[in-house]
């Protein structure tokens, strides 16, 4: 299937030396990412430390039809990192620089290897933070090129919104950049949203500028348990409908705080739960509570229980963040499979519903969370992808949320991406807009060597 | 230059009848905007009513490579309508349609002919508003075409923050939708970004979903007077950079008040101005009032004067967005010529230094003017297109304006578009990215028929 051979191998491990590697376990890790899907590892793994180097790369692979898979933390949940026709492997995690903040424009420029975690640290002495947090500790520029979001979403948007510009190596190894600092412009096609989400089929993002906030002089987060997920869920959609700034409303069924509780040690109230973060000046956040207090006792939820101090505040939102892991630690050996589907907020009620009859009698632990104040959510399920049975299983309740979230205006995909797991319903999501993404794919990366057989169905 | 003949316009006229006209003085209107740019008049009109008609309308002319021209409101500044090539402009006023509303989506989905203000009065019984305001009432289409913005972005975004998705015909006259009703998506291209901006140059646009936002509980008004137009925009930076959610943030310098009391019958205090809008609950309101209050002391402004019922502020921003007409109502038969620049906040001072530098010895009426929280800012000048002498002064200030934006990271339009104004500008603000631009141009319209000779540069 692969275009690579011995010769050209040679070429790179001549012009890299040892940063470039054909271990076999080295390549097995950049062949996957942390889900279900199968790993398919890549000829090679080169590391790159500039964009300069990246171009370089890639114009050798296009000379020779050879794909190419962008890598920064591993942490697709999609299939994005399998080599599924060989290839090259760029692990950008050495392009892990913070080129530069500006406190004054509120944004800053940084390497794509970068990691949300990593850029926050170094934000935090000057005031400054970068509020997308998808849980895992991904790469800036794996981010952008899933769209990622996660809990802060609600209030901050998305990496759709958060993007300034984007420094890409396009497929015939020519750098561009995406887009001016000014944060508004009429000038030409947005290429920046292009490349944001396209997956490293297009080209591959080695520097991402970003928007950046001040820490909010107050934050509060607090607990709040429900009798059921839908009075949780119905409670989560007052508070939008009524245009509540909410930094984080994330929602928690009684499983999930179960698994939290054993994989992290914490003590959460065994129930389904709403999380909230507040953001804001002190007045600010007083008022957010009030409101969102009467919306919880309307819904029948119990009062809030407060995490206020930073450490407290941080323990309850690592063990948020670590449910796949915690859902997956279930049982020995599994795998993680999360769905991730995204609906019109007035749709979520229902989603939710048709979603807790199809894990009535699912056979391996599964548990919903979601950023409900977006529509999004998962089930994350707990499973041996050697067992046929259980994936046809747990593949059918996927499709299921899937079809039915389309079928209501939503997406197969809220903010993991396409990748190699949603490629079946691409066709169903978007119709005819299908081709016209192809044709977008084939004008700007004709040789097709770019993260092949990921995003677009072949039909 | 142009493919239409005879043959062609009987086609259509047997197809549309009296939607179908080649009136002179019809062709005349539909071949400008507002602006001081040449006219080129189409070869025919065609008022289209539905994504169908203008489909249809579409494959006809790609059949004979006939060029095809959208036109919404005629409220374009950069040329964007223009029949250089000649063709058909599909007029789509009449598709003013509101299709949908949802209250609990927070969301609408529009024909492309409704205008702002259509679709606010529609909009106003249920307590929601859009709040994307270029000042002109411009249609929805053409907004979203040109990826517009104006005075309430600082706090609300633009157009390509507001538009979820777009029904669009593609150059083939097949008929897309570019995305769900979900909030968020990793599913696919981000076509509707695509679109936004484009200018009609890859499709036409004939209906869009909006976000909407509630009519904020309340809302209040102010002016502030400022010694100087440096020390109105210092003042501005430093509400941008505390991060302070003013929902307008406007800039008028002396001039241009002047201008507009002649105009709108008003009477502003003749100094340079900051004009701001503060939305939120009153207590939110009320905190920001204060910051705000502390900044404009700081830098030496005089206390706000406050326009609090709605009818003082409608009459507020009504001559606030008068200021194009204002300031072209200073001469007899004069056009206005607006330029449009924008830059990194930090970068905002010393621009406009310069371009006050620069119209010192201005020999037109001119005023600045801007949405200076988003680092936006126009000149509007007077001029007699007539005139050779002061067509190449104002064209040379423009272009130092630009220039100097650019080299400070702006961008050549911060709202109004390329159309034909900016062309010349988008290689030095663009560089290679320009390239990668008409290689999706070429692949969506592969016979150039979407409003030839806009946007991008034939170098």
């Amino acid at each position: 299937m692969s275009a690579v051979d011995t010769v050209f191998l040679d070429d790179l491990r001549a012009i890299f030396g040892d940063r470039f590697s054909i271990s076999e376990a080295l390549r097995e890790q950049h062949g996957k990412g942390e889900s279900h899907h199968t790993t398919a590892i890549p000829d090679a793994v080169v590391f790159a430390e500039t964009s300069e180097e990246v171009a370089q790369i890639v114009r050798l692979c296009a000379q020779r039809g050879v794909p190419v898979i962008a890598f920064g933390a591993g942490t697709s949940l999609e299939g994005h990192l399998a080599a599924i026709r060989g290839g090259i492997s760029i692990d950008l995690s050495r392009m892990n620089q913070v080129l530069r903040v500006s406190a004054e424009d509120l944004d800053c420029t940084v390497q794509a290897g970068v990691t949300r975690e990593q850029l926050n640290i170094h934000l935090r002495d000057q005031g400054l933070f970068f509020p997308i947090d998808p849980g895992a500790n991904a790469s800036i520029g794996g981010m952008a090129a899933t769209r990622a979001s996660g809990t802060n979403a609600v209030r901050y948007g998305t990496m759709r919104e958060n993007v300034l510009s984007l420094t890409v190596v396009l497929p015939n190894g020519t750098i561009i950049k995406t887009a001016s600092r000014a944060r508004k412009s009429s000038s030409g096609y947005d290429l920046t949203r292009l490349f944001v989400g396209s997956e490293g089929t297009l080209g591959i993002i080695t520097e991402v500028s970003l928007r950046l906030y001040g820490i909010p002089e107050t934050i509060s987060a607090a607990l709040c348990s429900f009798d059921s997920v839908e009075s949780a869920v119905s409670a989560a959609i007052s508070v939008v409908q009524l245009g509540i700034p909410v930094a984080r409303m994330e929602l928690m069924d009684r499983g999930l705080i179960a698994a939290v509780n054993a994989y992290s040690g914490t003590s959460l109230k065994l129930a389904d739960t709403l999380a909230f973060e507040f953001h804001g000046s002190p007045a600010s956040v007083n008022e957010q509570v009030e409101m969102v207090r009467d919306i919880v006792i309307e819904h029948g939820g119990k009062d809030f229980e407060w995490a206020t101090s930073p450490e407290e505040r941080n323990r309850l939102w690592k063990a948020r963040h670590s449910a796949f892991y915690a859902v997956v630690s279930q049982r020995e050996n599994a795998k993680g499979w999360s769905s991730d589907v995204c609906v019109p907020v007035s749709q979520l009620s229902e989603c939710i519903v048709y979603t807790r009859g199809l894990l009535e009698n699912c056979s391996v632990p599964a548990a919903i969370l979601g950023h409900v104040g977006d529509g999004n959510y998962h089930v994350v399920f707990a499973i041996d992808p050697a067992n046929a049975a259980e994936m046809d299983e747990v593949g059918l309740i996927n499709k299921k949320m899937v079809k039915k979230a389309i079928s209501v205006g939503g997406t197969c995909t809220g903010e993991h991406g396409v990748g190699t797991g949603k490629i079946a319903y691409m066709r169903e999501e978007h119709g005819v807009a299908v081709d016209l993404m192809t044709v977008i794919k084939n004008a700007i990366d004709p040789l097709g060597i770019m993260n092949p057989g990921k995003m677009l169905p072949q039909d």
